[in-house]
C-alpha cells in the first residue's frame, strides 16, 4: 500500500504500525523500538497498541526519535 | 520562512517551535500544549525546549496528539 513516512511517500507491504516498524527498522538500521515514538495521522500510538493499529492506503506514519526522560 | 508541518508545506513567520506552535494552535484551535508532542525533522523536542529551538527554512515540524498515561 502506499504509505507516507516521515514525509516521504513510500510503498509498503504493512498491514499494521508493528509491521511498518519493523521493515522501517530494517532499512534505517533502527535495532529498538526503545525511545521511539509513531503517531499515524496526526496522532500518537502507544506502543503496546502497534500490532492493533491497521494502515491503510494513504495513511501518514511518523516515525519519530523520542528523547528520554525530561 | 517555509516549513513543512504535519506533511504540510507552510509559509511560517515563526523563528522557533513555541512560536510556531502558537501560530499552529490558532489556526486549528488548540487549546493548550498538553498532550501535544512536536518533532522537529524525526526527533522529539521536549516541551521546556520549545522556545529555545530554533526553526530553519526547509525544516519539518510534526505536531501531534500524544495520548496522557499508556
Amino acid at each position: 500500500m502506499k504509505l507516507i513516512v516521515n514525509g516521504e511517500p513510500r510503498e509498503r507491504e504493512a498491514a499494521d504500525i508493528e509491521s511498518l516498524f519493523r521493515i522501517e527498522a530494517e532499512e534505517t538500521g533502527i535495532e529498538t523500538p526503545q525511545g521511539i515514538a509513531i503517531a499515524l495521522n496526526g496522532q500518537v500510538v502507544r506502543r503496546r497498541d502497534w500490532a492493533a493499529t491497521p494502515l491503510a492506503d494513504g495513511d501518514r506514519v511518523e516515525i519519530v526519535r523520542a528523547m528520554q526522560g525530561g
